[in-house]
């Protein structure tokens, strides 16, 4: 699909995914950007004042629980991007409304796709779509959903990840909506919130170092996690909506496994501090997600449908991420190019 | 739990499985039995007024998603089996109602069970929540979640159940809720509807048969299925509301491997006729459910956790369920015994 000159919505269009994807559709030369966004969990800041300012981007304050207004908003567009969504943190304090929203808020982005004739859907899906625990080495876009022995949240999180996914499929399949489900690995970067538990690991290791604190870690520090940049999610957002792929869930993914350890120190060290992290046995409130080995989510087939692959390392990602944490980007790679 | 003396509520009540399971809980003395149904699937029947002739039985017409119903109707209860729910072929036809009834319909469920302190929860889950394709061999509880080339209902159905366990699960943790969840292979017997994909294979052969038509089969029949009789799974309720075991899934199956071309043939000889099973290459219409190699789910755990082992073989299950569609069994096993 040519993205220039058309019209696209993004659900969760006020997030840090969203703001991003939108940023990269401006300079595609999309005609308008709709954020579509009940903004309960990115009140607007300064990056998203900036991408405002573009007079093709329009801020529209909407749920996806609320269809009318959903397909009042998808009219005329060519494409959507349904990114609004809970996370395991989420669906923990409110498990009614975290599922309600990624299960009956996904069927009602496809419901206004298919009633508004939208184009083409890009699906945010998650690499917790294959769950944790007994999983290890290279994943693939076939390996099942893994829940056994996983705390609930992350496994409720997957499971409607999972749904979404299938709602997808049977939207393609009876009534021929083309759709792209990338599946995430744990993004991080710019405009970096507190609600992705794995994300956790350098926003909150950061936060803590800025404070003089040590980092803390479970266990030995050996567990492993698999970071993509905010930015390379954001393009592969495009790719996938640009591309003539459809009916497929690819993994968009660091494609590396890293300890937590490695993270830990590498925050600190790019944080110009000396300290060590602390080592404790386990959270004393929430979850924690781990795995059996270390894992990585395998992005070959990205590639080849879409031609996607990581752009920006892990130590380039965190040196921007914590130059924007310190004020120095407030518009955090999302400001429109000058007219 | 003692189910003597004590009060019951069953979601889903009026149904095969949930009136067989009824029956059940007035053999072993409950003082009442509330049968919560919207009665939208199963309008009662021959069976369903013979069950409810016992004065401890009482049919209570509303719905898991009306949560103020729900409460007002648990009070009192010692003890909630959660049976109401859509299947595939459901899900198929109305894919928001269906997720809203299996995931929003159990939340709604735990949330009474626990604002009206009820003692245990017996939650129906299914052997869908193992997902069919690339599944073989014996299958226990630890196998993981299959939808990769599964079509989109039963992929759907699997993944609702696997959230209604971790909402479970969840509920255990928050609240400390007990419960058990039971992973029902394809139940058959008396009361047999066509809601369930798989055991079209016994109820919709035989109904060819009696009019004198092949049952048909897909493929080269080498297909295999897990049956397991009703009578077995409410005998497998009752057990796992009276034991102690909780927080914990257990399969309740057959326990063996049948292929769809022997369950024709059984249908076929136990119905008195001659004729051969007609081959099919696919269904004209709906969805087939395969996997890649014979299969079946061990039922080792509920014999450890529950003291459950299935007892009716299929040849026997099959000559019942013919008896009752011909009309020679009328309360299908569901009446109160003689006062």
């Amino acid at each position: 699909m040519l993205i220039e000159s058309r019209r696209f919505l993004l659900t969760g269009g006020a997030s840090m995914i969203g703001a991003r994807t939108a940023a990269l559709l401006l300079e595609a030369g999309a005609k308008e950007v709709v954020l579509y966004d009940n903004l309960s969990f990115d009140a607007p800041d300064e990056a998203l004042r900036a991408l405002c300012a573009d007079p093709r981007v329009r801020l529209h304050k909407g749920d996806v629980l609320d269809l009318p207004a959903l397909e009042a908003a998808c009219e005329g567009m060519a494409g959507v991007f349904a990114l609004a969504g809970f996370m395991s943190a989420g669906i923990a304090k409110n498990p009614a409304l975290g599922l309600e929203v990624n299960i009956r808020g996904t069927h009602n982005v496809l419901q206004a796709c298919h009633s508004l004739r939208v184009g083409k859907l890009v699906f945010a899906s998650s690499s917790a779509a294959y769950g944790y625990g007994a999983i290890g080495g290279a994943i693939s876009e076939a390996e099942p959903f893994h829940s056994a022995g996983v705390p609930s949240p992350p496994a409720l999180y997957g499971a409607s990840k999972v749904i979404g996914e299938q709602l997808c499929k049977l939207y393609r399949e009876q009534h021929g909506l083309d759709y792209i489900a990338l599946r995430y690995s744990t993004v991080y970067g710019e405009r970096q919130h507190y609600r992705s538990t794995n994300a956790l690991y350098i926003i909150e290791a950061y936060d803590r170092v800025a404070q003089g604190l040590p980092p803390i870690l479970f266990g030995d520090g050996s567990d492993t996690k698999d970071f993509v940049y905010v930015g390379d999610v954001a393009r592969a957002n495009l790719l996938a909506m640009a591309s003539t792929a459809s009916g497929e869930a690819l993994n968009i993914s660091g494609g590396k496994p890293l300890s937590v350890k490695f993270l830990a120190e590498t925050v600190i060290r790019l944080a110009g501090a000396t300290m060590q992290p602390e080592y404790r046995d386990a959270p004393t409130s929430g979850f924690r997600i781990t795995t059996d080995a270390p894992f990585f989510y395998d992005n070959t087939k990205a590639r080849e449908r879409i031609g996607w692959s990581p752009e920006v390392g892990i130590e380039e990602g965190i040196a921007r991420m914590i130059a924007w944490r310190k004020g120095a980007t407030d518009t955090a790679g999302t400001a429109a190019p000058a007219a």
